[in-house]
């Protein structure tokens, strides 16, 4: 099955656009769970059984587990998820960008070892740089496009005859590039106003909404601008809604506030 | 000590612009080492021992590391580097590029854990995904401007207001972004003339030039373009330079040429 009709089995399964990002950073891990030796799995996988049911999709971010010499934990999250949820796609957040042989070895990495259903790339190398990716004709490829952070602005808002840097990126994933349907777009909800004008280039490609929660974008204004195809990606405002040992039942109180407040905002749109 | 002053030190005292890059395919690791264990590190460990007296410098590609699960190889790798080799700077090949928290967990990955002294990132996220990395003041920061495949075109060629989005990186690169003297930048040799004005606006900036070799870039063009500022990069024509039991014999023959080709062209710039 196709990345996008397992993210549209999802969105429906679980009436629900969060995407729960794990990004988990050792000094923020309950004090009970930091002495054992798994603690990174550890605490991922509980945040994990807790929110599953608010979720359409999880979203570890490869870089914490790096840094930690975890890239065993991120395995076996990943395959956890897979055995004890399974139907809920699994965006590995690596933002790659290669070329040739070695961008097919990052979609080894992504695709085989850590059996992501998608992973974010970065566009700036080109289509030949995208395109060692769509080799796995059941995995999705969401390109950076308007990123969530102030800086986004310097390349991707830049002028590049008649439409911004980002917006070039939109229409080629939409059309040029896309060439097998399995392509998404990367856009923050720090800026809602670009967002409806991905959403305008892009049509019904589904795209990655990270800037919700600890970054401020507001919930109602994103599902306004970008309608229901959207994973829309919280992370630390999940993960770390208790520091205390009650991390796990206030992450899925989060969960399900978010969840509620995009239904809301889904339901008053229509 | 910085790394534009560990690198001029180690151009100086090599008399060489060969940066050998290290991308272990397990597919063409000799088959005497293919049963072992530790294949991919004696793989790369003998090439590095058979080329470092040519070479300024080292680039391990972390992807064929990651696919392979082996980044124990890489961190026994690079120690073996820096302990066998003082001096020879290890630029980590990875092309990041993320925001804030994660952009710093991808420094300790690449600085701390790896003990790269440079770094390959990726700008499209803009200054405030490059800002993280600087926090490390003794590490270099090389940005991906011109890359060497066919598809940089794609975004890196567009107009961006009466010059390209490449020099924009540039100029952003030599002037605005450098702010503790720490960049560098990425820049194909399969494009001379693109290299030349690259190297215009970057000023004394070093740049790293993949394309020679496998790639059918010029030594001579490539010297001529981009002065001796530069770490001109090979990788495949080394590694594989024969496949056979004489692989490391190969390797230094084939480093020994390149080093060779690279200071006659500079010799005939001057």
């Amino acid at each position: 099955m196709s990345f996008v009709l397992s993210l549209e089995a999802a969105w429906r399964d679980a009436e629900s656009l969060l995407c729960v990002g794990l990004d988990p950073d050792p000094a923020r891990i309950p004090a009970s769970l930091r002495e054992r030796g798994d603690a990174i799995f550890e605490f991922c996988r509980a945040i994990v059984d807790a929110s599953a049911q608010y979720a359409c999709a999880f979203k570890p971010q490869i870089a914490y587990f790096a840094a930690a010499r975890a890239e065993e934990a991120l395995e076996a999250l990943i395959e956890h998820i897979h055995r004890a949820h399974p139907g809920k796609p699994v965006v590995l957040d690596a933002k790659r960008g290669d070329i040739g042989a070695t961008a097919e070895r990052y979609a080894i990495e992504a695709f085989e070892r850590y059996r992501a259903d998608a992973v974010t790339v970065n566009p700036y190398m080109g289509f030949d740089s995208i395109e060692p990716w769509l080799a796995w004709k059941d995995r999705g490829v969401l390109l950076l496009c308007r990123t969530s952070n102030p800086g986004g602005s310097d390349l991707q808002a830049l002028d590049v005859g008649g439409e911004r840097l980002f917006e070039r990126v939109a229409r080629l994933a939409a059309q040029r590039w896309n060439t097998n349907g399995q392509l998404g777009l990367v856009v923050g909800a720090t800026f809602p106003a670009e967002l409806v004008r991905v959403r305008e280039l892009a049509g019904e490609l589904p795209l990655l909404v990270p800037g919700i929660g600890a970054q401020g974008g507001d919930i109602e204004a994103t599902v306004r601008a970008g309608g229901s195809r959207m994973l829309v990606n919280s992370s630390r405002a999940i993960l770390y809604a208790s520091g205390g040992e009650d991390f796990a039942e206030a992450a899925a109180r989060v969960a399900r506030q978010t969840r509620d407040a995009l239904r809301a905002a889904h339901g008053a749109r229509r």
